[in-house]
Order: C-alpha cells, then structure tokens, then sequence
C-alpha cells in the first residue's frame, strides 16, 4: 500500500501516523521523502486494511493499493484453477458446462419436462427459480418451498444437480439438498447472507450485482471464502448503463478479467444479460470464446406462456442446436 | 397499457390474446387498427400487469405503461404529503429535519457526546451503524446489538429517536425499540427483508439502492406499503455513475421527482453521496434547495480515527454551523 | 408513433393538435379514446417527426416510437448485407477481415515494417493515427498530414488499403487518397464532420460514442448516408461504465443488435475497448463469434516506446497467432 | 507521479527505465525499493507526461499522478477567482448570473421579444441556438448564419452580450461578433476546434460532455488555455447515467468540485440536465446553493411551438418569478 501525505505534513505527525499504522497493522512503514510530496510504503499483508479509514486522516492525499484486498479468492495465492465437483459434473478448469431451465418452476411437468428435454441436448445442471426476486410486489413470487420440491423431483427424474436461487437467510433450511445455491445480483452485496452460505458445504453461485465492480464481485466471493466454503462459482449477468436496447449491458470483458484475478469457475448468464431470447445465441457463443467455463441459460418449454421472464428465455428446441453449436465452438477453441 | 402488436399479427392471434388479458388480469381491452400496426389499449387497474410476461408473447412488438406501476407511494392516490411523526420530529410537509451522527456506532462516551452536541445544534434525530455493511470482510463489522443498546442509552440521554440499519430478517428483535429502521442502499431490493420491515408499525428509512431507478425506489417503498406500513421515507444517497472523483453522483433531481410522483417525505445523504467531507457543505444546501424534506449526515467527534467512513464525515463544530447556515436559507426559500 | 395524451385534455385542443400534425408532417392520426386516456396513432412516414418537439406540447403525457427514427441505415428497407469493397477486401457479408495496424504513424520504417508483418498474417486492412484526439494538450498529437503521407507509403509498398481518423472538416484534402475515413469516438456526434464526410464517394468507418447508444450510433451513420453517402462500417468500441478495471467496457451486445437492426457491416475494436493488451485476444475472439464482420486491432513492433497507447497494443507476433486462432474458430462457426 | 514496479523487475531494467524517464521528461527520479516492490517518484514539472506511455512498459505495475494533469485551469497556480467581463456583466467570483434565451433562434420577433422579457427580469446575457446540433439529420438544424444575425440584433435593441454555440472551425468567421462562443457537450473533446477557439481573444462557455469527467472537462479548458485563451466559463449540463426519468443526470457536486480544482467561473445548465420544465426551478435553486457563478435557462415564449426543446423550456413569466427567488435565496446564501 502507497500513501501519499499532503504537502505541509511535519515530522511529528508523519512519525505519529507511521507508528500507528505498524502498531494498527503489524505492517512495516517505508518513508520515501521527495521535494514536494512525501510517500508511504507500506510491507506485510495489507489485504485487512480499511482503505477509507487511512484516507481519512488529515494528513492523507491519497492511497493506492499494490496488492489486491481479496486473498481467499486470489490466483495469486492459489494459481490453479478451482474445480468444482457436483454429481458428475465438474465446473471449472476447462470444458464447457450448460446450466439450462425456466426461470421459475412452475409445475412438476414443466420442470421435469424442461429437465429431461436439456439434460439429452448435454446440460449438466438443471436451474429454476423457486423464491423470484421480483421488482413489483405484486408479480409472481415463485412457488418458494413447493418449487424446492419440484426442482427436488426433477433431479430424482434426471440425475441432474439443481441450481437455485437463495432470498434471505431465514429459509437456508429449505435448501439443504439444494446442489448449488444461488446469491442473485441484487444480494451480491448482501453481507449477512453471504456469511450464512458461507458456512455450509456446498458450492455457490455468486452473481455480479447490476452495479457491481469486479473487484467488489471478489470481494464478495471473499466473504463467503472467508467464513469458511471456498467452493464459489462466479457469474457475469450483465451491469447496468446507460443503453436501453438491451435490459443490461453483458461485461463480456469481465470473464477472462475473472479468470487472470482469481482461481474460481466462472460462468455467464446471456438470459438476464440481455433480457432478449434473440440475443442468447451470439452471447453465449461470444462467452464460449472469451473463456467462460460455463452457460446458465433460461429455456421455457412455452415463453409467452411463462410467468416470469418469458422474453429472454428459448425452447429446448432451440437450445438443443445452440448447444451443438457451442459444442462444436468448443472443439476449435480448445483444439 | 399501451401494447403495441407485431406486423402481421392474425386476427384470432389477437383475439385469443385479448381474452387472455382479460381473464388474467380483469381489465378491458381496446384494440386500435392502423395501417401499419395494431395497438391494444388496456383500461382497468394494470399496475399488477407482469410487463416482461406481456413482452414475451410473439405477436408483442413492444408495451408501454400510462399508469405507474406503484400505487400505494402514487401521489395520484394520494395528494397531500405523508408526515412522519417520531418523538417531537415530524418528517415530511415541509419543514427541514436533520438526522445526524457517527457512521459506526464505537463507545457509549462516543454517541452519547455526538448526541448531545447534534441536538443542540438543531438536529432532531441521532443516526449511528451497529450492522455496518462493509465492502470487506475484513473491515470493521460495527459493534451489532451492543451498538444498538449504546444507541438507546444516548436516545435516554437526549431524548432524540434513533435511526439505525438493518441487514437482516434475522435480527428483527434487536430492533424493537428503534425509532426508525434504515434499509441500506445495499438492501434496496432485498424484497424479503423488505416485507418483513413492511409488517412492523415503525419508520421505514429506505435508501435508493446504487445502481436503481427512481422507479424501482418506489417500487421498494410499495414492497413494504403493500405488506401493511405506510411509513416510508425515500432516501437518495447518490448513483453509481463513470466520474471518480466522488464515490457517487447525488442524483440531486430526484428529489424534486420523489416528491411530485409521491406523498413521501424525502430526506438526502450528502455524506454517501460524495464520501468527501468538504462536499458536504454544498451538497446539504443543494439538497434543501431541491425541496428534501431532511438530510442524515455523518457527524464524528474525530474522523480521522473513525472506526469506518471517517473520510465523510465532520466535526460537531462544522455540523453546527452547516445546521445555522442551512437553517438560514430554509427561510428564505419558504418565506 | 403513438402519443398519449393527458387525462383533461379537451375534444377542442384535441382537434387542434391532430389538425397541426397532420399539416406539418404530412401523417394521418387516428385517434383511440380510452376512459382513462386518449391516444392519438400517427401513420405514414414518421421518422421525420421531431420527438421532443412533440413531448413539448402541454396537453401529451408521454410519446412512443413505432418505427425506427433512422431509414437509410435501417435493414427493414434494405434486408441484404451491404458489402463495401476496398481494394481486394470486401467488408460485410460474412468473412472476416482483419484491419491492423499501430496507434500512432511513427515513421515511414514502423509503419512499412507493421503493414508488412500484418498483412503475411492475413490483416487486409492498415490502420494507423495521423492526427490523434488525445485528452492532454501536453500529449503527442500525432504526425498529422506526414503520418498520412507515410500510411500511403506503406499502402505502396504493401497493397493493403489504409484506414485513419479525421478530426476536422478543414483536413479534408488531405485525405483524399486514404482509402477508409475513421471519425472517431470523440467525433461521432461532431454532426458537421459528418454531412461533409456524407458528401465524398469513400467508406465510413463510425465508431460509437463512449456515451451513446446503439439507436444514436444509427442516427450518425443516417447523418452520413442522407448527405449521400452509403459506405458506413459501424465500430463498437466500448462504453463509458462504472467499472475500472478496463479504460471502457466493450458492449458485446452491439454487435448482433447493430446486424440485425442495419444491414451495414460491423467491426470492433478490442484495443480501445479495454484499454490492456492481454485482453485483446478474448476480445477478439468474443467479438468474432458474436458475429462481427471484422476487427480493427492495434499492433506495434515495440509497445513499450509507442507514442500512444502503448498498453493495448500487440507485438507482430501475438497478432500473427490471434490470426490463426480467430481464422480457425471462423471455420467452425460458419462451418 | 508514483511508479509501481513489477515483482521481478531486474535492476538493469530499472536504471534503463529511470535514465530514459530522466532524459524524456527532465524530471528527478527516486528509487524506493520495498521487500515486495520497488517505487519510482518522479519529481519535476510531470503533467505532461503521457501516463499511458509510462504503463506500456512491461516493467510497470501502475502508475498513480500526484499533481492533476492541468495547470493553467489549475486553482493550486492561480489561487483567486478569474472573473470574466462581458459589457457591464461579469462572471466569476461571487454574483449569480443569469444567462436565457431560446434553445433556437426562430425569428426577429421571438428572439428580441424573449431577450426584452429575460432582461427585465435580470438575465444578463442572451443565448440562443443558431448552429443545433441535432441526434437526427431529419430535425431542424437551426437557422444557422441568420440565426447569429438575428442574435446580433437582439443585441443592438437590449444590449445584452450574447452566447451562442459553433460548431465546426469552417464558421469561426461568423462568430466574431458573438460575445461568448459556447463549445456543446458533443464537442468537448473535439481538439481541433478547442485548439481555434483557443486561438482567439474571447470568453468560451465549454460544456462538460455527457459522459466526461470532471478531470477530462478541466483537459479540455486547458487545451483553450494552452492555446491561448484563458477566458474559459465551465458548464456543468447533466451526464448519461443509467436513470431514465430525466433526460442526463445533473451533476450537482461538479459546481463545488470544479471550484476548488479550478479558479474558472461555474454555470450550470438545468434546462439541458433535466429536459424537463418543472425541474428547472429546483434544479436552479440547487445549482446556486451549491456555489454556481451562473445558470444558463432555456426561455421560450411559446415553448409547444418550439422549433427544438420546447420540453426543457420556460416561459419569461416563468422565468420572472424564478429569477426573483434566485436573487432572494442568492442574498440568504451570501448574507
């Protein structure tokens, strides 16, 4: 960490300061004094340190971190890849994975249908939405325990994992067969949730929040690393700008940026990406080639007949030849 | 609802649609041929119309609302302003309220003594963090139900309610005799917590979340209005925006917004909003310019040893001359 | 195009305004009386129609396009792909071309030696700056009307067509013998460069504002077309967010929007877009299989001495191996 | 400026670096070498050193300025307000100013009827639009040369100074009788153009573009600067933000920030921030509070029949009374 101290600051209130920063965080304090600035360098591992509470101090311009203020999730620590291991699938450190489902689960033959029907098209997990964060109260909610259920009884039906999405830390307890849990993007950053998952052992998946930065999408993922579960899959679903064609704005960039920074899967989801079931082609065969290890991917066996979301899902129809095709990308990519 | 039919749409395709609206939704139908494209005209209550279920059906080209999707928080239901009355305060319909005190909540000695000083200053309620959402998992976590009880014991000493966020279902309890629950900009859509603070008869102070519209705000107030507490007040804390040199942009026109499509009384962060503490001089008195009904504002005894977001915060001693000050031009913007 | 009118508006002012629309846009407005709103429906060639001046009149409550403000640039007048020839190389269509080349023009040595490198590894295209939009007054400006006098030298030595950005209409004559005109980001609503630029028999190469949407980046490339000008490439080149870690944020999405909303060929720019050249690769990749009719990448023989932007550039080599990789995945994706 | 090296970095590497920084750019160089990395500190005159070069280097980890990239627009060399004088008005320095007028130019009668009213309500500067930049080919453009004749007039009959924006460099001619030339929002990077405006000995309103920063609009003022002109006025307009309620989102702490960064006089435009006429009032009130030397409001007669932005305008009567509330807020501001 570089701190640079204001023009004017004396001797006196560089020692003080300096001293309490090695007392504070048993961190080693170079001086480098230059004409018209002088600049602090701290040694020893600063990741704990409160950025802000540095910045504070009357005698501060500016800080600058040189390592990054996340450990657990850092490549840097942990240079190979992490693979996560569900059922028979592995997500991380290569192939191509396809997460496919309706956005909620809306009956047993829906789900079980869509399941079996992605499951032959080669989706290795099966995704469904039973508690829906939605932006009106008075949309559909999902079917909450009774979709558990039924995302239970399609993973009896199909051997497939099941992927769904946690709301709040008073309903863990519906999630315990639950395969891989889901932190939505609007509870990225919703610490107290995050540190509950943290507990369990079971994989996560972590969605960047709509206005979230990649280094906070990691410092998420710290926090449920740090209260003790390391297996975390992150998820690219697009960020929030100023154009409106599509719902968000996909970060294509942020895949391999999540790949060089940390050790974790990563996957992207084109549906909520874009919020166009048109646009899911190109998206996910544009993810394919940045580096994604995987695809969540919405398909509805009638999408203007779902009850959320329906605009950005596909049929299984279409899905079967995206997937070949993305297979086949694959084979050239890796090849 | 103004819903736009696609070029070559059939005539039983459009008729089976219509009935469709009509059951599901109990609403009228117009349907309006032109040349070029058919409109259907949706007249009845549609503020519990899905608009992305509407948008998924194949023969839609695109939907438009005419009514706002909010009715509870609509000043059209409901013209005069809502007043919130805690203790002697009352939030809302003019007057200027201040809310102010530490970000973290760090010693009795600490709130009690910024408690008293704020009062006499003119503020009229006490804020301070005892769940503080951190970036980190590593930074100061606030001092949790210990914070709370140091708060209540400097309400018994001054007599000021107190302001305070929660950050989980799960802690409902500790907040019992808070005055005013803060949702974080964080929790903004943390739809579950949002029902359950919206099942308590307490003040609700709800922060626009960093990368949310002022729709999807009030769309979070109607969440808590519909589950049964009308006591909501709307809270701008600034956007996420590209300029860097603050750690957000103060929407300032939202102020002015909030208060013509709703009856809430809006108060404004100056200290989130710009994470500078010289900005919170200008941004306060923009602020009551715009029309807020009160401004919360970090206020430390010694920022620069501020246990969080010491870099915001200001003294007592300039606290109370931003309250003269602002009190000043209250007069002269009402008189 | 449909407009809502506000509730209280009078059959009188109804008339008045309807009469006036039909006058001065030459439009029949049919008219749908709802019980809650009227809604007024104009037909016939509506792109003309100013939107604000519309949404100016105090009895309109809200106004919705039907039809795409932009004709010229629009593929639902014109389905088929344009192609634009240079030289040997066709642009648009579906094969993908490769426009190389380094930020700056240094000398007549580098920028021979580049055109040389890129073109054995398949680039058909030149690129190089000559006048360069630099944020610093204190920053290299480019070799101005020299640095296009050695581009045409290598085009001589080379073959290979040239590619370079015009900054004002006053440098027109200098450009004469260069093959495609870039107006840059900065420039891209610089609305006069582009009614001149529409007035020359020579392609067009666009790219989208930092700040600007899809539908605006449309509008420029109309503003070029309906000076008479048919010849626009359209370049995504990332946009301004809130992210930091890349200089912009590469909007991937663009690409099959832009396709399927204009029959103008479309091409990226990974080095722009993110700013780091080891992100230039996925990028490309990403770019490609989202269907990008081509790539305009920057490459130079000694990044660390460019006079500009030599962060994103690639050596010769790495581009040489880009190109085998990016040919190779084309296979598979048209295969 | 503060260097971070690479881990690994051999010492040959950084004494060749340090010479060439040393030959390059005259500036000392201090070597600090830390366990796990080494720090340069470059003292001198660095603002013209191009930071993107500096990263380039393959031995470079980050780079960090100490001083801002802008010196003549820089408050730290030029501590006191520069305050601009127009006829008898002058901006800068402590007085609001009010500058009004049309969006467009239409005709003698409106531009001279408009400029009486404004005047008599204590504006003291006209501005209208003769050149428009326009998103579309098909709106009006703007009376363009009669448009700064008609302006011109309005003049000789109020006396007022007038403001009006250019363009393109081919019509600096038409422009020597303009009071103050205002560069738009789409122009501000627009070099060549900053570079002939710098040129002249004339006060030049620049308006911060819609996705600059605060940093980058400073840049721009010293490209006019460095040029020659030091008659800058800095425009803060609203910038593109991810909210669609208002048109831009007005940047209210830009006013303060540019104050203290800069010594050059602040107006702020609210017209063109919000697009919306009931805004203006509160959106200007803010903007003074907030320490503007100056607003810039749209003012039509007749604002329906506007040939452009009738939404965003105000009519003289409207502009009466709002001006009578700014000057009585104004004298409560600085009483």
């Amino acid at each position: 960490m570089i701190i640079v101290l204001k023009t004017g600051t004396t001797e006196p209130q560089l020692e003080a300061f300096s001293e309490r920063l090695t007392e504070k965080y048993n961190v080693q304090v170079n001086v480098w004094r230059g004409t018209q600035s002088t600049v602090l360098g701290l040694l020893g591992d600063t990741h704990t340190i409160d950025i802000e509470a540095i910045q504070a101090n009357e005698i501060v311009e500016s800080v600058k971190r040189v390592q990054e203020p996340y450990k657990k999730a850092n490549r840097a620590f942990h240079p190979n890849d992490t693979v996560i291991s569900v059922g028979g699938a592995r997500l991380g450190g290569g192939s191509l994975q396809l997460i496919a489902g309706p956005c909620s689960v809306e009956s047993a033959e829906q789900i079980i249908g869509i399941a079996k029907r992605v499951k032959q098209s080669g989706a290795t997990f099966l995704r469904g939405g039973a508690f829906k964060p939605r932006t009106s109260p008075y949309s559909f909610q999902g079917l909450r325990a009774e979709g558990i259920e039924l995302l239970l009884e399609a993973k009896k039906e199909t051997g497939l994992p099941i992927v769904t999405e946690i709301m709040s830390t008073s309903h863990l307890d519906l999630f315990e067969e639950v395969d891989v849990i889901q932190i939505g993007a609007r509870n990225m950053q919703n610490f107290e949730l995050l540190k509950e998952v943290g507990k369990l052992d079971k994989p996560v998946l972590l969605k960047r929040g709509l206005a979230n930065t990649i280094e906070e999408t990691l410092m998420s993922a710290e926090y449920i690393m740090a209260s003790g579960n390391e297996k975390v899959i992150l998820c690219e679903r697009g960020i929030r700008t100023f154009e409106t064609y599509t719902r968000n704005t996909l970060d294509i960039s942020a895949v391999p940026i999540f790949k060089k920074l940390s050790h974790l899967p990563v996957v992207v989801d084109p549906s909520h990406a874009s919020g166009i079931s048109w646009l899911i082609e190109p998206l996910s065969l544009a993810a394919l080639a940045a580096g994604a290890d995987g695809l969540i991917i919405e398909v509805h066996n009638d999408p203007p007949h779902a009850l959320s979301d329906g605009a950005q899902s596909i049929t299984p129809d279409r899905f079967d030849q995206l997937a070949k095709k993305l297979f086949s990308v694959e084979r050239a990519l890796r090849g």
